[in-house]
């Protein structure tokens, strides 16, 4: 073990109580942006993460919006040097689970364990960040290291663009490091390259006014609830998932055969995935049809009819009325609009009296599998956790990514530290210290490697 | 005018403060079956009822069931007299609709109307016909009234048949007249001679234990709420309303050309049936194929879709399962028994993972034109009402019909006083003196009329 290596390692074990009271009390701030009850603790949550910036001696601000604030800061080591923002988000989804075992908002340590709402999702990563960053400034490595902390991400990032319009507080680095995102298996460390975007919408359907019998008017009323599953049915075939609105698959670029190898290299299991998920029955068993479905297709989902009767047993009412929501993700090179487009035309086609709205759009994302970053995240993976990564896709979509892509046109990695078993989204969510740790050095890593990176 | 009539008209005026007492104590008893927090009221209205009987000289019993009870009672004038059975109901629809302008159990008289829940449907006619009888016992009518009360038509008879078992207490009949139809027009009064049927079901698909993110295994997922659409889609054609399952027109019976006349003589508007049901677009215009769908052939209708998400917006989870609410009207001679089990065949080979379950099943009726008591009944409408009654048939379902053609075997009549406009099942429900007075006069005729047939 070098010098460098002892001092680092040293550094790590030193710092764990301190990254465990960060993380307790980021975590015991209910920043849920899904709920508007939590606007005091989204703010106390942007305070926090300015104060933690600070009190590392970064100059750090907290970024208005129309919505919710982001925190932007870091150290300004010399205008000569490059500067990496590192992106993470410090709101939470909500926590209603019955599953949970224990108050989502108490931090709680078991062993190597930190659970709690947002250990892992996502201010266990963007704590490991911070003191791996602080560790690496304190080093004199020749680099501009910012942060970029959003409170919106749980709900689309509906304003991050106001962020990003926000030049001088939020300046454009030469590259942009993710820590959202999920490893296939704890086994293999998985570095995304690409997002599938995303087009969600609302299809709705009035025929009537008010609920009606179906003895004294069925045959004649007409029945959006059933309407809209026909619409359903026209737009998807829902056994096979194969989308059938013309053109849907025209801009679509399938995965290469070498992206097909590292994806088959992640560690993918069929039997796990359905394990992770909770699955009985998935479509394909076949384990590279599977992994091409999800991270490298596009997708037709209906996520809820609402209207007619949802109580018990049969109530035989003809509704006035229905609502289908229905979102696609997209994968490269289509386009949100050009796809809202084409669903617009089809229906209006197939039943023009369903009204649709579009309820948000996300591009898809494709980022750089070769080149100096990816070379330097590969060995940062390497030397963080002493295994090869594999460049995957997600099959998620990270609203801010592609804003970030288009106001900066710099290069985009990620480098996550979540774990399948640690409940992103999901009740009795944790982080550990494993992946923290091992975090630490991939991040001090990568931050070495990519000061000596310039630009061609 | 004669004698008879003087007296019956000086009868009917005269008994107008006791009637409107009468319906006041009933409507203002909240007997809604459907609400468990109604028993006490429930028991009450049985109660009423009896005493209502006795204080008019008939003997009353509460028929107990495993469920709600209900009322049975009469005069017996002489074993050598004919028994006519009246069918009504005391149990009501709920009434929470934010449309109601007054306390919907409160009674309110305003000039000849009578408002509040159950006024038409059917604590009305129930005490129009129980003072038509009082004043035919005591005129020595040759016939032996009975009177039997159900306390469960709104949520479908689910112990009628335990009411049918206690012959000892309620008695088979020579023939029944049931009075809880409504007219097509105030201008005609309406006779229906047949019923449609109902099948409903459940159809529940399970494909996971959880919500999971779309974006994270969309594509790999089944989605059970596309795959219920999918299943609606396969069972009915939406937009004509014709039905796919194999086999389900085989035994349909279509109406002969003479009914289809009586049927458009009936009075029915399409236009009307539009504004009366709140309808802003209808499967035809055409007026005697609407009249066909609605009164004389089968349908399949999809009542809700449940699970997933239903607030606000969309939210792209898919969820781990779905119930898709179904039922099918059934016209005469089809048998739900067998509607069922093609369903069950059908749906076995277009989606085995989806559970059928069984809500209810009511057989279609089928009802006499002709012979002496349809005469009776035609001539006692015109009596009543001035006007010839078209014979027509209802879309809707009475549970208790089919129970008690199947029990007695005997002729089922209908005569009904309710009027489209009195808001059956709907908010500011009302009945009318016009109605309740016309409605004494026929049932004084009905009465004697038939207690002049003999058994042939």
């Amino acid at each position: 073990m070098t010098k460098r290596n002892n001092q680092l390692e040293s550094y790590i074990r030193s710092v764990r109580p301190q990254f465990e009271d960060l993380l307790a009390q980021m975590v015991e701030t209910p920043s849920i942006s899904s709920d508007p009850e939590r606007v005091k603790d989204i703010h106390r949550a942007a305070k926090l993460g300015k104060e933690y910036l600070e009190s590392f001696g970064a100059k750090a601000r907290i970024i208005k919006t129309r919505g919710y604030p982001a925190v932007s800061g870091g150290w300004q080591g010399g205008k000569q040097y490059p500067t990496l923002t590192i992106y993470n988000h410090l709101d939470v989804q909500p926590a209603q689970e019955p599953e949970w075992r224990q108050d989502p908002f108490q931090f709680r340590k078991e062993g190597n364990r930190y659970r709690g709402r947002g250990t892992t999702d996502d201010k266990g990563p963007a704590l490991t960040a911070l003191l791996a960053a602080k560790y690496a400034i304190d080093q004199g490595v020749p680099l501009n290291i910012r942060f970029l902390w959003e409170l919106e991400e749980e709900i689309g990032s509906p304003n991050f663009q106001d962020v990003l319009d926000q030049a001088k507080l939020v300046p454009r680095p030469d590259s942009v490091l993710i820590s959202d995102t999920i490893w296939v298996s704890r086994q293999k460390p998985a570095i995304p390259t690409g997002l599938r975007g995303l087009v969600s919408a609302q299809l709705t359907l009035r025929t009537g006014t008010t609920d009606v019998h179906s003895g004294l008017t069925g045959g004649g009323a007409r029945n959006p609830i059933a309407e809209l599953c026909d619409a359903a049915h026209a737009c998807v075939n829902a056994r096979t998932g194969r989308v059938k609105i013309p053109g849907f698959y025209d801009d679509v670029v399938p995965p290469s055969s070498k992206e097909m190898k590292e994806f088959l290299s992640s560690g993918f299991e069929v039997g796990r995935f359905k394990k992770a998920f909770g699955f009985r029955a998935i479509r394909t068993e076949d384990r590279a049809k599977l992994i091409k479905r999800i991270w490298a297709s596009p997708t037709f989902e209906v996520h809820g009819l609402v209207g007619g009767y949802q109580g018990h047993g049969v109530k035989t009412v003809v509704p006035p009325s229905g609502q289908l929501k229905v979102s696609m993700r997209l994968v490269p090179n289509q386009d949100p609009q050009k796809i809202f487009s084409q669903l617009k035309v089809f229906l209006k086609k197939h039943n023009p009296d369903i009204r649709l709205e579009c309820d948000g759009q996300l591009e898809p994302f494709q980022g750089v599998t070769g080149g100096p970053y990816a070379d330097a995240l590969r060995m940062a993976v390497e030397v963080g956790f002493g295994k090869t990564p594999s460049f995957i896709r997600e099959g998620g979509s990270i609203g801010a990514v592609s804003l970030m892509e288009r106001a900066w046109n710099v290069p985009i990695l990620f480098m996550g530290l979540s774990l399948p078993e640690h409940g992103y989204h999901a009740p009795n969510e944790f982080f550990d210290w494993g992946q923290a740790s091992g975090g630490m050095r991939a991040f001090v890593e990568y931050f070495t490697q990519v000061a000596l990176i310039r630009e061609a």
